[in-house]
């Protein structure tokens, strides 16, 4: 439909786009909300989108949380949403070891307890959530006792990561027959006026490092991500728009899964970021090049309301 | 000298290799000692090198001991050596900080007690040595309070690594100014039985992904490690043996540097992985092959003795 890509979405276009699609999936923050207040209008084009008949999900790879925790948020910053629509890494990694590596056994699990309750919900038993405090010497650490039930290691966002964490999965994954799943490699979370702290990108990186082996990725820009999705509700990808700030997962997964693609400015990304990637050459860059881009998903609201 | 690299190293070779060189460099562990035992002869070898006049050095990555306590140790397996001898990258990272960084302010350390010691006894003050626990919320880990005397990042060996380092690391890192160095990128430190526990490579990568910054790296195979010696004791590089158990530290700095190389194979590399190497066509890897090998330093023995 685009003559070329990163085009300004607006005008006669936005309606064109909308028609062409019956499901439209969002990151979160960034996006819809910053922090913990929604965008200004965003709580309007879900909503309206819905009333139209479109299908929304939103598909983020914070680990945080768990699906009924994003629908609580969602609900308070007055989006009309349900668990069900909500696919965080939290719930699609317990959804991945189930479906894709369908593992018996037990998870060593650097994470949340949001991910926690998620793996429990589908009956994975996990073990290491919670500080893990160092102690002894080299000896004791390459002996610390593990959990013969352990088959899989799981990496998502924990802020209680430690020396005897990484310990522990290095000493899991000395068993080739123990699977290695991350949740995301972002490697910054950024947070108002410039600000960041570290992401699970650089957990995940310490832990393959030390394992000298590469983990399964379950989020953005990893296919399961829109498959875990498509598989649940019958999803066309070619009727499909995705919505992201980033260009290295959410533009990304919309072009390895064939959706079509859509920058919003509100978070991480630009369009000198974009225009960058189109410039060079480089196929692999040139998947971050999103088909549109608006300020703010504000700018489809006059679509919907016409 | 040789005629091809790679030779296994006996007969009239080794006193002909050690007629033409003028002092010896060893790593310790894996070479001299395995943990807390000499490796046999070891200790008789290093004592007669020095009696026939040669200079010997014992150059480690690891950063977890300072000069005297490896003095201690060499002294308490029956090696006759001096503080004077000991290049450590907690002594060399401060080394390192002082003369190539010319660093005018406090560090922010991740790494031991010893290198605290090293950092003073150069006048280097540090802050954030020992256990760092994590509390708040991401916009407390944010905005945590900065010392801004720190001018410099220093990441070694830290089995209190937790992930309020790492955010405190990315916090300092994001001023441009602000140095990182790195002792060592060694990825597992090898125990005995096979087992290993994750090294400062690990950490390293951590804060390298968080900050999204390469560290400068004083540990072999940087050529500093060497330089610091040489220049301590006016060594000539093409009369040095650099002896050691690892092809992608020892004998790559040995390579990069002009010195011989002999390879031990009381520890990590194997003779296979060398052949491989130099199978392999590529000039880099290339450089991890040694000129020669032994099984032992012991074997190196019988020519200082006859």
């Amino acid at each position: 439909m685009a003559v070329s890509k990163c085009s300004r979405l607006s005008g006669a276009l936005v309606k064109q786009l909308l028609e062409s699609v019956d499901s439209v999936l969002f990151d979160c923050d960034g996006v819809i909300w910053r922090g913990d207040q929604a965008i200004p209008g965003a709580p309007e084009v879900i909503n309206l989108l819905k009333k139209s008949g479109k299908k929304v999900f939103f598909v983020t790879n914070n680990s945080t949380k768990t699906r009924k925790m994003y629908a609580d948020k969602l609900g308070k910053l007055g989006f009309d949403a349900s668990e069900e629509e909500v696919f965080g890494t939290a719930y699609c990694s317990a959804m991945y070891l189930k479906t894709v590596c369908r593992l018996q056994g037990k998870v060593y699990l650097i994470g949340s307890h949001a991910m926690r309750q998620e793996l429990e919900a589908m009956c994975i038993q996990q073990v290491g959530v919670g500080p893990d405090p160092v102690s002894g010497g080299q000896s004791d650490w390459a002996n610390v006792p593990l959990d013969p039930d352990v088959k899989a290691v799981l990496v998502g966002f924990d802020e209680h990561f430690s020396y005897m964490k990484l310990n522990r999965a290095l000493q899991y994954l000395c068993d080739p027959e123990c699977q290695f799943v991350g949740t995301n490699t972002d490697t910054r979370l950024p947070l108002e006026g410039g600000k960041a702290v570290p992401g699970t990108g650089c957990l995940l990186k310490s832990v393959e490092t030390a394992a000298q082996r590469q983990a399964q990725v379950v989020g953005k820009p990893s296919n399961f991500m829109f498959e875990c999705v498509a598989d649940q509700f019958g999803l066309d990808p070619s009727k499909c728009l995705m919505v992201g700030d980033r260009l290295d997962t959410d533009i990304m997964l919309g072009s390895n899964c064939g959706l079509k693609t859509l920058l919003t400015l509100t978070g991480v990304s630009t369009v000198a970021d974009a225009e960058a990637h189109q410039r060079s050459g480089c196929p692999h860059r040139q998947k971050m090049v999103p088909d549109y881009y608006v300020d703010s998903i504000a700018e489809i609201l006059p679509a919907l309301q016409g």
